[in-house]
């Protein structure tokens, strides 16, 4: 028997990523493949404790089909923090909520994509959305990059050339794969661009309240007066992977058009985990799971190997060492560099030798640490 | 600004079930629509055991990304269900885990359908199957049937004249919306019409082990030897919706290319849910959210208005009835049908006066009630 697939599956790949990933199912691997957060700093206690709490007060409604949209709390959550972080103009009836932002990608490219439809991306750019994009067989245009993301001529040129464009998809924070962020004139130029030509934007931002530091940017999406730009994210990274929830952020008749897709492509989210999700940010520390805690200062070199970290006068750089070294990450304390000693609440961190995602996950590790050291 | 969206959401429209299901969202209102399970006898203490249980000792890993696959666990336990329930021959490296068996359907209109192609189904038939499909542009052709499925004089005359056919879609178990079930000879000789015209089936059964007399009918899938039949499950009816697990199994060329259609729509389903299932089937009765109870006995009338069931000589159908009617369920105890009394164990049940799903519904409130009567 010869099973004759639809001529979208021609181009139908395995993710090399994915593929890794099923060696790391098994337990004695120590993955640094594929950009896993590191579990060590999953909130195993705390998820206990939610668990049993949304049961007991709603469990009856966690465990029935729900809506597709999804949890209005959580949706009023999101839009709030993105509001906060990314200054984006959301409000919680424009957040649907997906099975990961991978999700959001796969009915944005139903939404859109036509066969030989044009997708305008940085070159190189994220591997998932390319291959979930592919199977609506657009035509990628790569768009060329310098250090501070897409080159405006260039895209320009491609814009005033080429027709059938139907999106732009861009990860201005922290790109996956190359780590690049847009700086806020690259966003403004870029932006006063395709306001003119019109071209809706796909604003990716799995990264970007993983800043370790400097502020954080605001979106592309703050600057769009035109209803353009449909922001994705996720607490994939911030939060857990494993509990599978992304969203959506986007013009009302964007959303509407997604809800009817979602409802097709899986009728609705587990309820019973974005009350989970839902309820920790409302009665735990989110942040604490992805910022420098409060009271530590840090230089910002302009070159060079180091960074000089300052922490609360009452922790002492040897004791954290020790707690860093069990959550697998090290540093020199700085006391060794005084000659005369007696400076204890200091430390150097090399970074030099890393790539950024490692250094993002080194920066979590050691956040963590000393939350733990400060009680 | 105007969005241009592709042309398979031109027939995009709202689902009347699911845009009902939003007003079920609010607490007070008690919902007969859309096929709901009854929220009453959602195993809530229990999950709240499984949840902390998981966390406990797998928690890192179920908070963890994990392979698109599915859980190697998960996927051994459905298996051997699907073995034992429906003789199906599928192994656990034939089943892919899903987002509800709604994110199957999605997963294999995307994998099978061609814009034009055709796509055979009962006349009427699930709804939100013909949403799905309906965004690969496909035409459906409807096959007529009778009490007892498809006519296959009906379907053969159709097999013999109609270009492009990618798919059979049926539902032989209580089927939606009709609740009707295909007899075991009408299986035989569809199987040996699609066998000799080599048409790939998805046998969709979401409620086949929902069944409360006879036993259970062996699958389409069970009379297969072309690798042809695709079959669907879900927890939503026999456990709880609100989880969002599914299944598909099918033969490994299909699965694989599945899973990599999965990566792209979601990467993979919460581990944290998928264990939690598992840790059920495990250590819980997942039979009794199924079936009658053990000791309880049932006539099988060939007409007529009425059921009599004979319960286990301890238990008392008037005590019953008192427990019944917390579970919204009503019966009338056998006692006043005996003209000198004396036998309590008896109750007669009427079935005439509503739709097979309301039907259903009840025999899982009252064998809830019966299970908690024996203690």
């Amino acid at each position: 028997m010869e099973f004759h697939f639809a001529k979208r599956t021609d181009l139908l790949r395995a993710s090399e990523i994915r593929e890794i990933l099923k060696i790391t199912e098994r337990e004695e691997v120590i993955s640094f493949a594929g950009g896993l957060p590191a579990p060590e700093l999953f909130p195993i206690e705390e998820m206990k404790e939610v668990s049993v709490k949304v049961l007991e007060t709603e469990g009856k409604k966690a465990l029935q089909y729900s809506t597709t949209e999804g949890y209005e709390p959580l949706r009023q959550q999101i839009a709030a923090r993105m509001k906060q972080n990314f200054r984006t103009n959301f409000e919680a009836n424009e957040v649907l909520i997906t099975s990961g932002s991978q999700q959001a990608l796969d009915l944005l490219g139903k939404l859109f994509i036509d066969e030989d439809d044009v997708i305008l991306c940085e070159s190189p750019t994220y591997l998932a959305a390319i291959s979930v994009f592919r199977s609506y067989r657009p035509r990628f245009i790569e768009v060329p990059t310098d250090e501070g993301g897409m080159i405006i001529e260039e895209l320009e040129k491609i814009l005033q050339t080429t027709r059938k464009i139907k999106l732009i998809y861009v990860i201005p924070d922290f790109q996956n794969p190359t780590g690049k962020t847009w700086p806020i004139e690259r966003r403004q130029e870029f932006m006063k661009l395709v306001q003119k030509y019109k071209v809706p934007v796909i604003e990716d931002n799995p990264y970007g309240e993983l800043r370790f530091e400097n502020e954080m940017l605001p979106s592309l999406q703050s600057m769009d007066d035109k209803g353009l730009v449909i922001c994705l994210g996720t607490f994939s990274k911030t939060f857990c992977p494993g509990m599978r929830i992304g969203w959506l952020a986007a013009d009302g008749r964007v959303i509407a058009k997604c809800v009817l897709l979602k409802q097709g492509a899986d009728l609705c989210t587990s309820l019973k985990t974005q009350m989970e999700i839902s309820y920790y940010i409302a009665h735990y520390d989110f942040e604490a799971n992805i910022q420098l805690p409060t009271g530590v200062t840090c230089t910002q070199p302009q070159g060079g190997l180091f960074l000089w970290l300052e922490l609360p006068k009452q922790l002492k750089a040897v004791e954290l060492l020790k707690e860093c070294l069990l959550q697998d990450v090290a540093f020199v304390p700085g006391d060794s560099f005084f000659p005369n000693g007696g400076v204890t609440n200091t430390l150097r961190l090399n970074y030099s030798n890393m790539p950024e995602d490692k250094i993002r996950e080194g920066i979590k590790r050691l956040s963590y640490a000393i939350r733990k050291s400060m009680g």
